[in-house]
């Protein structure tokens, strides 16, 4: 029987909402910063992140509720980092996903603390959230997942990306932004599901080596689907990067060699895959989903 | 021969200075984060949570420098509160210390990553410096250190903090807004140096008895100080709180009432050290200092 991506992402976003929900029910009630916490991570988020995660603790032969806490964690990273991004002082989005952002819905003070306590929260659930695995291997999980926000990852490419806004960057530039910025919590979010499942340095090496494939594959295809995507399906406006001379795959290399260009980071993600056996299917069905978002 | 906490003092900054110092040497030296956390780093702290967290170490028999990359984290923690607390959607402070703050030396959306980074970067240090102890009790001491950052500590009191500010609060909610914004950091340093120098749990409530006596000590001797010190001394300016009609211990209870409380709260934070040998007599002589400051 085919693997059935749709069912597997309902099912698994279902489980991740779950898990988030009851650990924000842990927070004091009456805390507006709670609030505000609610308010983003319950915005319509796909979970690509612990999604990813849980996928990988599954392609080692893991179980992936182990991975739960660490998969809830990520996501939790990924939304404070959407709420600071969105702060006047950064990008200054009033609206996501249709609904005003955390700034707008409350304000400023209370975004950046949510945003804070989000971060904080990320780290204190996963100590508390303690899988079945020797503690120190688990600090290595908790040492990757701190890497990959800081000055070696996520933080560091929102401070380039800012900073190159002003000017068109080189090529080489502009996959270190996206390597850094989305690449690094995503490679992390596979190797932390992969160690968590007991995967070996091979395993994990490869997991690492398709994240940061379709982690960038993703990119280029979000810059593509800004040129020649349908407004419609995909939910937002496009053509606002060439309006905003912003640097993207297809200014810097043309269309039609961004795309080759998504296709191969495709191809190179699958091939990391090679050497595992069918429970790294939805990791497959993921990368090939990708493609086909352009179609 | 008594003890001399001067000297004491000096050595001890001295050290986690140089630790903090060693320790962002290690990120990328091109990163305009890494300037703007170096930067608010190196503003001239008094390394308060650091050397209380050594100072628990010490107390409890342990080994000091088993404790140092906690005690930095700590640190990083409270310096990411101050960066996030002096912008502009919060308190807009433009001097800190003498210096402009982090936004006004870089800008904004630096000064937010710069926090961001110090936040995460105090979890990826504290990853990798595990100390010789069990790691599954070293995980005890990170999830004290994560909860007394978020919705149970630093934020939630930054965040009642500023709605507290439009009107007068009660007693006990000042006391309840201090013990999560500063209390709760004051009393997880002493904790986690505590368990680290091998503490058991009658020596760690002991340290925690004792962090959220002198924390709230320390809070009210500032508000005392605010009304009746002097401005050259202290370095900063006098009765700012009583022109913005800020709920303070004097504006509450009478500046008298609040000077007999601060010296309550120092004979009991002595009386919870009262089973610690003289290997405590740093935490005595720092309480002390905190009743000597007034005078």
């Amino acid at each position: 029987m085919p693997f059935e991506l749709t069912p597997y992402l309902e099912e698994r976003r279902s489980l991740i909402n779950e898990a988030l929900l009851k650990e924000l029910s842990r927070l004091p009630s009456d805390s507006r910063v709670r609030a505000a916490m609610d308010y983003s991570l319950n915005a319509g988020g796909k979970r690509v992140r612990p999604v990813l995660c849980l996928a990988a603790t599954d392609a080692v032969g893991g179980d992936f509720q182990q991975a739960m806490g660490i998969a809830c964690a990520f996501e939790m990273i990924h939304t404070f980092s959407l709420i600071h991004d969105d702060l006047p002082a950064m990008d200054d989005d009033d609206m996501r996903r249709g609904r005003p952002t955390c700034h707008k819905a409350f304000d400023e003070a209370t975004a950046l603390l949510a945003g804070d306590a989000l971060l904080s929260h990320a780290f204190e659930m996963a100590f508390r959230k303690v899988p079945g695995i020797d503690p120190g291997r688990y600090l290595k999980v908790l040492h990757a997942m701190a890497r990959s926000v800081g000055c070696f990852g996520m933080i560091e490419g929102q401070m380039r990306d800012l900073l190159g806004e002003t000017h068109l960057v080189s090529l080489q530039e502009l996959e270190a932004i996206h390597r850094l910025k989305t690449g690094a919590i995503i490679e992390a979010s596979l190797f932390c599901g992969g160690v968590i499942g007991g995967g070996d340095d091979k395993q994990l090496a490869a997991l690492e080596a398709f994240g940061r494939r379709i982690g960038l594959a993703f990119q280029v295809t979000d810059d593509i689907l800004n040129v020649d995507g349908d407004p419609n399906i995909l939910g937002k406006a496009t053509g606002t990067d060439a309006a905003r001379n912003k640097s993207t795959y297809p200014a810097l290399m043309g269309l039609e060699r961004a795309r080759e260009f998504a296709d191969q980071l495709i191809k190179d993600a699958l091939k990391a895959l090679a050497a595992f056996d069918n429970k790294s299917d939805p990791l497959r069905s993921i990368a090939n989903y990708i493609i086909k978002r352009r179609r």
